[in-house]
This record gives C-alpha cells, structure tokens and sequence, in this order.
C-alpha cells in the first residue's frame, strides 16, 4: 500500500464541499480502487465561518490559497476557486513550481491560460487535469483524450450550458416569452452573476475551446470561437421549429476543415428525433465523431455539487492511481498553432423576419435572396393583426457568407422590419 | 522518444484488420499521442490465403496463436479470435506467463474466465483489458472504471446487443413478425453462428456481467444473470406497449441490493420518450447511475470492424501511456464474492394473454391475480374474430415472486391458453 495521496482545496463552494464528502464519506472505496488513501491536508476558502453541509474542522485552514498550494503536506492542489486570473491562476502557478499535481474545474483559466499553464506542468513532470470544466459529471475530456485515442476526431459538438438548455426547453413547454423564463432562472440561482457568460454562450465557449484542443491536438484559440447568445430567439422561433420538426439549441460545433478549425457557439436547429434534439431541461450532451468509431454521444448533469464533484474526484483518483497524461492528451509544446476557420460548411438556414405589409414586399424578400444565391427550400407567411407581418424562411444548403450578403439584402429591400433572425440548421 | 509498443495480433477477423488499419492509417496520430510509435510484428488467424481488405504481408505469420503470444518481439498480444476456451484462452495464458500484456475483446472468456485471467495477469505485473468486449465502440469500461470512479455505484443498465435492439425496432417499424425480421437478420449477417447468443441475450449478459463487476466490485459471476431471450415478443406485444407510451428493449441491469447483486438480461418495457426508448436499430446504449454523478448516459455502435477497432486501440494506446489499471478496476484478488440476488425489486408488470371466450374467463383471471396479490392497474381486452381473446394487463409495482405466483395461478383457472408473457416495465 502507497503513502496517502493529500489534497490542498482551494474553494469551498458548491463543488468544493462536494469534494469534501465523497472524500470522507467513500474513504474505504477510494483506497479500494487506488491502492492508497486519498487525504485532505488543509483548505481555503474566502469565508471561513459561513455554514457549510460537511464537517470541515477537521483540516488545517490556510486563508491564502497560495500558501495552501506551497504546503509541503500537499500533493495535489485542487483548484475550485474559478475565474481565469487572480487568486485562480497564481495558485495554480504557486503549486506547480512547487512541484505539485493540480486538479481544476476552472474553463474560463484553462480557455485563457491553457497553454502557459500546461507548458509549466509539463516542463516541471506535473499534471493539470481538468474534467470537471467541461459538462459536469460527463467524463467527456476521459473519453477524448483516452476513450477515442485511436480514432482522428472529425467533429466535436456539444450542449454544454445547462441554463441556456433549461430556458430553451422551458420556453417550449410553458409557452413562455425568453423575458419571463430568464428571470424565472435568475429567482431559481440558474445564472452566473454576470448573465451574458451563461445566454451569452461564453460558458459554453470556454468549454468548447477545451474540447476542440484535445480533440485535434490544437492550442486552445478560445478567442477564435464564433459566439452568439440565446437572447434573441423568442417564443415563435422555438413553435416554428417544432412545426417542422426541429428543437433550438445552444450548440457548440468544432470540426477541422481544410482551411483550418472551425469553432462555433450558437443557437442551432437541430432535428427533434434527435439524440440533442431530445435533450430536456439543465441536461448537457456531447456528440464526438471519430473517423472509426463513428458517432459516441454522452449525456448527463452539466453542473451541481455531485456531478462536478464527480468528475474532480475521477482526475485525483487517476493521480493517486498513477494515470497521468497530458493536459491536452498531447504534449502541449506539440500542440498545433492552428489558423482558425470561419464556419463555412452549407447547411440549411432557418431565417425569422418581419415583413412591412405592402404588396410586393414577399417578392422584394424573394429576390433579394435569389440575388444573394440563396435559395429556398419551404416558405411561410403567418396570419397577423396589424400592419407587421412574421414571414419564416428554410433555405435550400447554403453558406453562412452567402446567407450574410442576403440579410445585407434585405436590409437594402425597405420592406423588412430590423434584421432576420438567422439559424444554422444542423446536420446531426 | 520511447521504444515502439510492438503488438502481436492473434484473430484477422472485422476488428482485427480494423486494429491494422487504424495502426497503418494513424501512425503519426498515434505516436504524438503515445509518446512512442505502434508498430505490429506478427500476426496470426486461421486462413492466411484469405482476401482481406488491409496489406497483412507486411507482418511475420505464426499459424500457432500460442507462438505468436512468446514471440520476444511481442509486447502486447491482441486477442482477436473469441470463445470462452480454445485457443483464444490458451493465447492469453501463454502471454501473460511470457511477461506480456493482453488487449482483448473477448466478452465469453472473461465472463467464463475472468477471475482467473486477471489473478494470472496481475501476479505477474501485467494488465489484462477488455475495452471492446462490451459495448463495441463505447468506452464504458473505461468510464465506468476511471471516469466514475469517484462515485458508488447504484446501477447499471444497458442495451447490449445490437441484433436484437434491431429486431425489435424493425418489427416495430416495419410491423412484421419476429419469425420474419429474424430472418432478414440472419440474411443481413447480423446473428451470430449460433443465434442463441445474440436472440437467447447469452451475448449481452455477457457483457453485463463484466460490467457488474467492475461496477460493484464483485467477481464475474455470469452463471447468476437471470437470462431471457426475445424469441417470445410478438408485434402485439410491441403494439400495445407503443400504446401505453412504451418499447420494448432486451435490457441488461445489474444493481447491488440488500439481498445481494441483481443482475439480470431480459425484455422490458422502458417509456418511449426515455433515451432507452429512443434507442433505434443496432446501436448500444449503457446507462450508468452512481451516487455522486446521478445518470451518465452512453450511446454508440455496439458492433462493426470502425468502433470494436477503436475500443481495442483505446487499451492498446493506455498501455503505451504507460496507464495501467488493474482488469476490473482494483486488484482481483481483492475482488467481493458476492451473494447473487434473484431480481425481485418491486416493478409495474406487463402481462400479456390469451382466453378462452367464455363467459367469467376475465373474472377469473382478475380473481387469480388478486389472489396473488397481484392489483392491476389497467386491462384492456382487445376485439377478436375467433374463440381466443387477447387480454392486456399492466400491474400495479409488484414483486417478481409475487408476479410468478399469480402465473401459476392463471394456469389453474382453465381460460388461459399457454403461459401468459410477463414483461417488468423498468423505472428508467
């Protein structure tokens, strides 16, 4: 039997805490399945004295985490403090170039520092592990980095903000306008304090330049990710796609294309038979694709205590058992520099607008598009009340560089109220 | 750069030209990954005169598996050949008393002889793995053993063989008998040489007895699955059960309870909408459920040269990461011989029967089940055109034994023709 495997926790929040009690309450299975005690030497947190749900006195208190990362009764720092700099990041650095492991849950560091930080890791023989950053409890870096390891991945897509999907769903089901279920989100502690990295997809985002790295061996180039929010799709975009068969998703797509990676976030339709399509409430998903393996889809809890937890533990039980790879998979001085792609590739498009209602305005809307070399595929003007009329559009396959000359068009006709409404409709 | 990892492949079936194609095609791929090249010194089948659709001449030959295993240029015998004995079992002896590692797919052998292959394996410091013996291309071995490891296990589940989730789903679809669509099957090349294993479900609880153990802790222990095949599921069954909102899907679940390890491969009814549910043709789906993480869901090709390939490079490319786990995920001698529990959790029961027409025949068989303490919840006796009346019954939760003692009582009232199907509806 090894010497105990002692952990320095850094951040006592939801997941912190969730830590905490799977290392005391499951102290006999860990040292089952590791071969050695997992310990935690000491702790840190911003309040010492706020009530939590697990017996913390036991361990040493540090108030800088810095100083918990240099103790010398700590192997590995386990980093749940979040934020990609400040306390955060020195803590990370501090344990490393003291010689120990780290385990983070923190995206945002990884997407902005991912390559420094692994480059120091790597350069002093530590792992920085980082399961829990991306879509919670599913053991999506495991199955990429090791699962799939023989496979060239062709393409990585993923609902990875359970709030973006609980607004979208519900929205469905109550036949609710965006407004009210995102304050119902809010009153139910759903959103990050600033709102926009949750329906702004940058959440989502940070998780997906992580994904796109280990996936195609690439430096993280989360700067690089076309981003676009939930904020704008409202009740009738969500009826009309289930009219024709589809869901709206926050989708995140990465694929290596030949002009280069393509990485984005955006709200998508999706097929409604389909594994996403079918995706209900705070669920995440990934959908990998691998030249052998074909299509490997992974689904469960993207957030909450136990399900980050969970995925913290799996990278420290991995360094108490021996397992240590690569932040990325991949030595990170090995990690292409990759140009990135604007998504290109032609796929239907599913286009919202108001029509000023005067004759011929359905024609001028027709030939602007043609004269942009979109072409339809199913159009349909709704019943209306007043001098405005919804007019919803599905293309024919088309590029998203052909479908922004037709909304330039459009905005040229006269007769279109404000831009369309522009939705990808994804292959999947 | 570390020495190549330098494999023997024993069986050039799909999957074992699969494994040579992925070790040809990604050579550069693999080694950024590995930190080390994989090459292929020998390899060995039945037939060396076969057309087969990779270059094989490029490796030594050895007609005897067992020679091929103690080859000195072998570091990794990859045992492609199946069967629970013969010489897919002597191979592997042979490799690991020759101080080598074994990457197999052999789902009979490990379940006939896991305990012993793992014993022999870890005396001697070597790794034994099984990645593609269970759910071909899904890496649930591996989640289950690494990425969930943090978690107690509280059940597993899963649609194991994809034969019979396509038989199901194409009677479903197509509204023919199962006589026909198993037919079709066995023209398509989908049934195995002796169909019992796939229809009988020998295959799938194959498969789930493995996972048991790892999931639990406990020794294979394959001759206590409760096992029942699909040869007695009729289109009606299917039609009424897409009635009520439900499938029918040859499911696997194991779970740990009181009495000891459930395990159990048999037709349920799962709701439609459920990601089980939805599970269409010879795709695999495991459910894996565990304190911390709550539900993971995993879904992919359970079959095919691509996906078993790639389940077979994942164990191949974790040993030459130098990532080496214990077979089931701790040490097998440290393995629980666990009680074997006869399933008996209380469920909602699907009865389907057949009466004579008479008059008080559904009294008495309402009669007969209460006498049974079995309470129904809903009946329906469907219109027919001769003297038999099909009647459908779904049961209040009710146990298995209880379930058993109202079968043998329908049997003495004189109005059922034949044993009536039984069908638990899981809580999925």
């Amino acid at each position: 039997m090894s010497a105990p495997l002692r952990l320095g926790i850094a951040g006592l929040g939801t997941v912190g805490i969730g830590v905490v009690k799977i290392v005391q309450q499951h102290a006999a299975l860990l040292e089952a399945r590791c071969g050695r005690a997992i310990e935690i030497s000491a702790i840190c947190a911003r309040d010492r004295s706020k009530n939590r749900s697990a017996d913390i006195s036991i361990y040493d208190w540090e108030d800088d985490p810095v100083a918990l990362a240099r103790r010398g009764d700590v192997d590995v720092l386990v980093e749940l403090m979040g934020g990609p700099d400040g306390p955060a990041k020195a803590a990370t650095e501090a344990a490393l170039e003291a010689g120990k492991d780290v385990v983070t849950a923190n995206k945002a560091m990884l997407a902005e520092h991912g390559q420094e930080l692994a480059e120091a890791a790597e350069a002093g023989g530590r792992v920085l592990r980082f399961e829990a950053a991306v879509a919670g409890g599913i053991p999506v870096v495991k199955t990429l980095t090791e699962g799939l390891a023989g496979n060239a991945l062709t393409r990585v897509m993923g609902v990875m903000n359970g709030t973006c999907n609980y607004i979208l769903t519900r929205m469905e089901s109550a036949g609710l306008p965006y407004e009210t279920v995102f304050e119902e989100a809010d009153q139910l502690g759903f959103l990050e304090a600033d709102p926009q990295l949750d329906v702004g997809g940058i959440d989502a985002a940070h998780k997906l330049a992580l994904l796109a790295s280990i996936a195609f061996g690439t430096r993280v180039d989360f700067a690089a990710v076309e981003l676009e929010g939930i904020d704008r799709i409202s009740i009738d975009d969500i009826r009309h796609a289930a009219d024709m068969g589809y869901r709206i998703k926050l989708l995140g797509v990465a694929q290596m294309t030949p002009h280069g990676l393509e990485q984005r976030m955006t709200p998508c339709l999706v097929p409604a038979t389909s594994p996403l399509g079918q995706l209900e409430g705070a669920t995440n998903m990934a959908v990998l694709e691998g030249d052998s393996v074909g299509r490997i889809v992974l689904r469960g809890a993207g957030a909450g205590e136990g399900p980050t937890a969970s995925a913290v533990m799996a990278d420290v039980i991995d360094i108490a058992r021996g397992l240590r790879l690569p932040t990325f998979g991949q030595p990170a001085a090995l990690l292409a520099d990759t140009r990135a792609a604007r998504a290109n590739s032609p796929t239907p498009w599913y286009l919202r607008m108001t029509l000023h209602d005067e004759p011929g305005a359905l024609a001028k809307v027709a030939t602007a598009l043609g004269e942009s070399e979109v072409s339809i595929n199913r159009m349909r003007q709704y019943g209306h009340d007043d001098t405005f009329a919804p007019v919803l559009i599905v293309t024919h396959k088309t590029t998203r560089s052909a479908i922004d000359r037709a909304i330039t068009a459009l905005g040229h006709t006269g007769v279109v109220a404000g831009p369309p409404v522009a939705l990808a409709i994804e292959p999947v």
